[in-house]
């Protein structure tokens, strides 16, 4: 999601480090180059345990990414002025990656985000869709070692994965929520939980770009045809926050 | 295996864009970022297949990983003069990736390869280990699109994979097989593979590092501790060969 974007442009992997922050790009547990555990897998195929035993893995078809991920109304149409390089359509396929999604794993992607907190030290995380409530939950457990969230379009279900004992220590990391176009159930969802950490004092900013006048992104916003610019209000957001 | 080794040092996939390389970073089909077909998976979860029709998945144990990549003779035990870093080796476990085994992902990565190389133009490949084999299918396939190649460490089982048909059109490829140490079955096995190519009038250098007084490599050389010195050589018989 952040490297090149599919039409050749650079990514935020790139353009982070260019304004001098130190980047990490991180694999969540189980996907991409962080690996993944065959163990369940060859299990059932070795005949050692049930079918019903292989985790569930979720990869986006093309069909539903193209509407999940809010490009158009329906497969093969865009909504006018999308900002989604729609031409390099295929090429975003190519870079999409298989994740584990059983509950299980949540435990996981903290413990190990966790330990890369006490190897890096404090961090801005940054963090999309899915892996949002990952970052939540990694701040409530080390909140003095996250300086802030960028969470990008988090995932609707993700605040429930949220429980009400974790508000108070993530209350003490400020949050910025940026939702794109077409995403008005996911943006109210986003001052739900803003409202819920602020009952604890926190500091939420949810930026809806369609609001500041910025148009027709979808949910993978951060490779879409204006990703520089929204960086850019991120960027702002950021030295605003942390450096004051 | 080419970004940054275990114990901090720069990779290959950096150091070679410095020496004015235009390198790309390719993930075979179906492991790392290239992403993997759950198809198959999913279908045997969900009852439509049977545990048989489950794709074979390959990641290297610690134990298995440390004997089979030849850091020492037993796991927890370091060759004396080994190059690997073996104080990161849990750091190297967490970089193994997952590759999908089964023959016919073969013929998939040739083909998405051959795609690539019709995109990017002649190019030299570099290969590691069970993916040496691919390139050098790939190669025989696009002689005129491949440069030369580049294999480390080839696995010895993928020279019984070069088809008798496919050595002419290789052997119009230069070829450079680098071979660590305490790899004597694996270096006859790398010269019988250039005696095959000699015998079409190609050209293979056999690069045995302990004949040239370079010792304690294992089959992780790109990462080892020697790693520059390692690449030097390389890149000296890339020009001797590309650019005389």
């Amino acid at each position: 999601m952040y490297d090149t974007t599919p039409d050749g442009r650079e990514g935020w992997l790139t353009l982070l480090p260019r304004e001098v922050f130190a980047t990490y790009g991180v694999d969540r547990v189980n996907s991409g180059r962080a690996g993944s555990d065959v163990g369940a897998i060859n299990a059932v195929r070795l005949g050692h345990a049930p079918a019903s035993a292989l985790p569930a893995l979720n990869r986006y078809s093309s069909e539903s990414a193209w509407v999940a991920f809010r490009w158009g109304p329906r497969y093969g149409e865009a909504y006018p002025g999308t900002q989604f390089p729609i031409a390099a359509a295929e090429r975003y396929y190519r870079q999409t990656i298989t994740t584990y999604r059983d509950p299980d794993e949540t435990a996981k992607n903290v413990a190990a985000e966790i330990v890369l907190l006490d190897e890096t030290g404090p961090t801005t995380l940054l963090v999309w869709s899915s892996a949002a409530p990952l970052g939540f939950l990694t701040a409530a457990a080390r909140p003095a070692a996250v300086k802030a969230i960028v969470a990008i379009e988090p995932a609707g279900f993700g605040y429930a994965m949220v429980p009400d004992d974790a508000l108070p220590a993530l209350s003490r990391v400020p949050l910025l929520i940026v939702m794109g176009d077409h995403a008005a159930p996911e943006t109210a969802a986003a001052r739900e939980f803003a409202r819920r950490l602020g009952a604890h004092g926190g500091a939420v900013t949810v930026d809806a770009l369609p609001e500041a006048g910025i148009t027709g992104n979808g949910h993978t916003l951060m490779l879409e045809r204006n990703n520089r610019e929204i960086l850019a209000r991120i960027l702002a957001w950021l030295r605003r926050t942390l450096y004051p």
